[in-house]
């Protein structure tokens, strides 16, 4: 395989590797070459009109080539994928090709008008869009069926001939984030429009979420020192806590929107049109006309979604639910068993043993979430959504319901129904710190000691290779495409959402949970940052406007932590001190109370404006524009 | 003043009277000249460039104009005013002059493309829209002071040049329309599309509104009957039928949102943007730049607008809720007194008597609310709105904060203070009864009794008018400039949003309220419409996409409703039977299932799209339409 094709070679002078292309061991040649014709076709043709050029490794059977593209035809595409760019006066417009002249920065000769990170999301959508057209099968496997609309790509993969497609890191630029990100000891904010150049938005607006997040945790660990340190247990002291922790965070909610516009309207992904999404490359039906845009693209009955969503996911669900909460069950019986050997033979050893059922359980509960996490992504995408967003939203809600379910039903259990203060405390403190820990090594100790191993068997195989010319560009395409694969922002919200299950939900219980949960955000946005630059292969860049369904998540679950706060502070021995005489009147008080917070939230969610003033009138000028435009047609 | 512009009469021949303008009599010659001057001038010299006639009635000291346009000069208003007509293809797009052609129905000489109320809407648009440019004051009034951007015809309004502007009656449709709409006793559906042509979207949207809010009370109204028939007083039924009342308002709010979203894309209004509405008439400023537009306009500091709101608006609400309140206490002494009285001595007059205060209270009721509309409405516009919409949001947050207190404080004081079922029932009907039949009276009764007076007196005047040639418009205008304004659909509406607070708040006290409300509406349909068509001018018409503010406020209603509701079951003796032993377990079970239930109708709210899934695709297409056109440029 160490030919190339003759009319690659005019544009050879310009070739730059974005993207790398791994093909199985002793995939077919007439399935290379057809895969490689379609990739370099033209567009008319139904091709991606990119550049394709194999890599020469030093074991010829290894198949890996490399795909970049010429500059007028990623400009053409970034029109394509309706990235927004700033212009020379200062706004935000869509690109476009015929109207380049007017963008800031744009010259013909200026190839870094687009970011690397904008360029492989490109030449990532155009290859990804790549369908079949008339092919029945893929050539060389009769096995692996295609049918018009189908995207190449996917049935590539799902069938092994392609084993992965990665962006390349780009060893310079890395070293300069790496340096500005985590290389010196400093406190401030991280360099979010540079993390944002380099893992795209999607990314830069998760690391800015966590910071934003920490900030907003600091004050709520502040206050919540002193009621650790002087042990303070009056009531009124701890409904001013629960208040004020109630109020901010619909406060922090609310500022979050405000931020990511101002941040994402910079970045240009706030004006980016995500309705005309393509759909996702995972889609499949048979070829039709989209009725919005005319084109011709698959098309899958809604009807047909709904049947699979109700009729296998809802069940399913509800089953693991079901599962999850007979797990809860054997914990009670394990920390039942575990107090019955505590009281017959009392020794230290039995008082340790005391707090092995929780952290069994929380290890459990762990285990049970990420099994229960592949089942979604398959049940999902099995539902065959159309877009990638619609996927996601629904992708997260069945796991947050069940990892809501499975992280906090032990801990309502204990508060509302065995009325055990003690435990509750306990149980939370060994829950979070207990997962807290669980998640840092599983998700960046780990992967980064495999790395390292890695590493040190590439070097000693790097002695073999000396002779080859190109050596740098093979060896980072050696090392890179052994690294693990970075499977999105997903799990890293979550865990996020949880940590703020854990600090709202009984904040007023285990006021201590927000110092745990600043301390932990802290290394976490190291450890964050280590494991996208040095573990895991750079991921494709996604240009996002928003945290999308998260928001929501975290605004319900301020909501629900109104009504367990109130109850568990209706609850407090010191507050039950205060209504002896009627118990009837605790309950209503702590209702009426409940009421007026929630009222006080969703006015306050409602007066403060989701985005600043200055944002909105810049996004009323451009939908102005797009109407004179209309007009003028 | 029977002389005419020169100018003019070369456009005679096609000058058809649309709008009448009334000046005050003995207004200055200086003044008239240069107003109808600045309404025939030019668009480019600041000009409305429509058409004016002298009206020559037979008494020569009324000063009457006809204002009229020009076909070509209505079209171009449309595409100023942004109208959304239907296209060939069955679209719906926004009209503009140059692509006049691809409309349906469009020909050069249909002149009846347009609707004589939207011609009426655009003439209104471009008078009110008529500013001030390096005037000082009215021309003959030093007084009436004027400014560079201030409106000229709200100027003349208010220092009392301009007496009223109104479009005129088409008697021939008008017949048509009353024929079809009330003309002969029928069951069915009224014809709303006929309505719009002739009233307007916002007036149509209102009878769609009360037509659907009347259908959807029909099975409250149904299965509370038996409860008064059978005095059933089981507590299980009472619970089924405030679950089922709940969730069913949840259900007919949201399907509202759809039914309108369907009627108004068919009216265009779904489509019309509104974000780029002009500043309203009464909005002044001094003139600057507006950032969406890029347009010299008025502009006016929105932190002096917020200093408005907050330190003045504010605390006078507040000031009169006191007074509500403070009024509503006197009600409860005088309801002692009058049971004092019955019971010293007991006679059927005393035990009238004690009705009497509740229906004295009711009368109080409806005078606040009508005084209180006034200082709100004084208010809102002293506040200094810049959009029409924003008005109008700002009045109705007023006005229902306060009538919703005035009309439910002494409900909610009868039930969760005294804890009185029996007086709470009798409240409740004689509170809704007398606004009821109150709110018939003076809405449509009087005016229409007072307007066949002066009819009456008009036929007297006739006789001596019988030489004139143009009698029948001359006859027209004096009959219509004497009749009375419609003010809009706000009293309309406030009507129905506390009558759905008698039904809802309450229900599970009194079901027959919902049948009274059933009964009021059927009557209030043929009322309303008799008071359009007969009793009030014509007002113009004002497209709309959606009932506003009023959602949300209905919306509001059925969740605090959801909380009344849920405690008075609780209160209910037949609940407190079953819970002999345990007071407490009541009280958590009426919070608990309070709360599933708003769980629920939060869930459906999210569930159930807000727009039909065809209007969807047709919006999502034409945003598509504008971001190509946009690209092309």
């Amino acid at each position: 395989m160490a030919e190339s094709w003759s009319f690659l070679d005019t544009f050879e002078h310009d070739f730059r590797p974005l993207v790398v292309i791994e093909l199985a061991k002793g995939t077919k040649e007439e399935t290379i070459e057809w895969f490689t014709k379609r990739i370099v076709d033209k567009k008319a043709n139904g091709g991606a009109q990119l550049l394709v050029k194999p890599l020469v490794t030093e074991n010829g059977d290894e198949l890996i080539y490399l795909v970049g593209a010429s500059h007028l035809r990623l400009l053409l595409g970034a029109e394509t994928v309706g990235l927004v760019k700033e212009c020379n006066d200062n706004s935000m417009r869509t690109f476009t090709y015929s109207s380049r002249k007017t963008f800031k920065d744009f010259a013909d000769d200026n190839h870094s008008f687009l970011t690397v990170a904008e360029c492989q999301y490109i030449i990532k959508h155009e290859l990804e869009n790549l369908r079949a057209k008339d092919e029945k099968m893929i050539p060389g496997y009769p096995q692996a069926k295609l049918y018009p609309g189908k995207s190449i790509v996917r049935r590539l993969l799902t069938s092994g001939i392609l084993v992965q497609i990665f962006p390349l890191h780009d060893r310079e630029e890395l070293k300069k984030l790496r340096h500005s990100w985590y290389g010196r000891v400093k406190v401030g904010y991280q360099p979010l429009d540079e993390i944002r150049c380099y893992f795209g938005e999607t990314i830069a607006l998760y690391f800015g979420f966590l910071e934003y997040f920490t900030f907003a945790l600091v004050p709520m660990a502040v206050i919540g020192i002193p009621y650790y340190v002087f042990a303070w247990e009056d009531y009124d002291k701890y409904v001013m806590f629960a208040t004020f922790n109630l109020l901010w965070s619909t406060v922090i909610l609310e500022v979050w929107k405000r931020i990511c516009a101002i941040m994402t309207y910079r970045w240009g992904t706030l004006l980016m049109k995500r309705q005309f999404e393509e759909p996702r490359p995972g889609f499949h039906g048979v070829l039709g006309i989209n009725p919005v845009t005319g084109r011709e693209e698959p098309v899958y009955s809604s009807i047909k979604r709904q049947i699979r969503i109700y009729l296998v996911s809802l069940p399913f669900v509800c089953l693991c639910l079901y599962f999850s909460l007979y797990v809860m069950m054997i914990y009670f019986d394990l920390e039942q068993w575990a107090l019955d050997y505590h009281e017959v033979n009392e020794s230290t050893f039995s008082s340790l043993m005391l707090f092995v059922p929780s952290i069994i359980y929380a290890v459990v509960i762990e285990i049970m979430n990420r099994i229960y996490r592949y089942a979604a992504e398959f049940l999902t995408s099995w539902e065959n959504h159309r877009l990638e967003s619609s996927y996601q939203n629904h992708l997260v809600l069945k796991v947050l319901v069940f990892n809501f379910l499975n992280c906090f039903a032990s801990l309502f259990y204990i508060a509302f129904v065995l009325f055990d203060m003690k435990l509750l405390r306990q149980s939370l403190a060994t829950l979070l710190i207990t997962s807290q820990i669980l998640n840092q090594f599983a998700e960046s100790l780990l992967p980064y000691w495999l790395q390292k191993r890695h590493k040190k068997r590439m070097k000693k195989r790097m002695c073999s290779l000396k002779t080859e010319t190109d050596l740098p560009l093979v060896e980072q395409v050696n090392l890179e495409k052994e690294m693990g694969t970075y499977v999105g922002t997903f799990d890293d919200y979550l865990e996020l959402f949880l940590q703020f299950g854990y600090v709202s939900l009984f904040s007023c219980v285990y006021p201590l949970a927000a110092v745990f949960a600043v301390l932990n955000n802290i290394t976490e946005i190291y450890s964050d940052a280590l494991k996208m630059c040095r573990v895991y292969k750079r991921p494709f860049a996604e240009p996002t406007a928003n945290i999308g369904v998260w928001q929501l998540a975290f605004e319900t679950m301020s909501v629900i932590s109104v009504v367990t706060n109130c109850i568990l502070i209706g609850m407090s021995p010191q507050v039950n001190a205060v209504f002896t005489d009627s118990k009837t009147d605790l309950i209503l008080t702590v209702a009426l109370v409940e009421h007026l917070l929630l009222a006080i939230k969703f006015i306050m969610a409602f007066v403060i404006p989701d985005k600043p003033r200055h944002i909105q009138i810049k996004l009323a000028k451009l939908e102005f524009e797009s109407l004179e435009a209309l007009k003028q047609q």
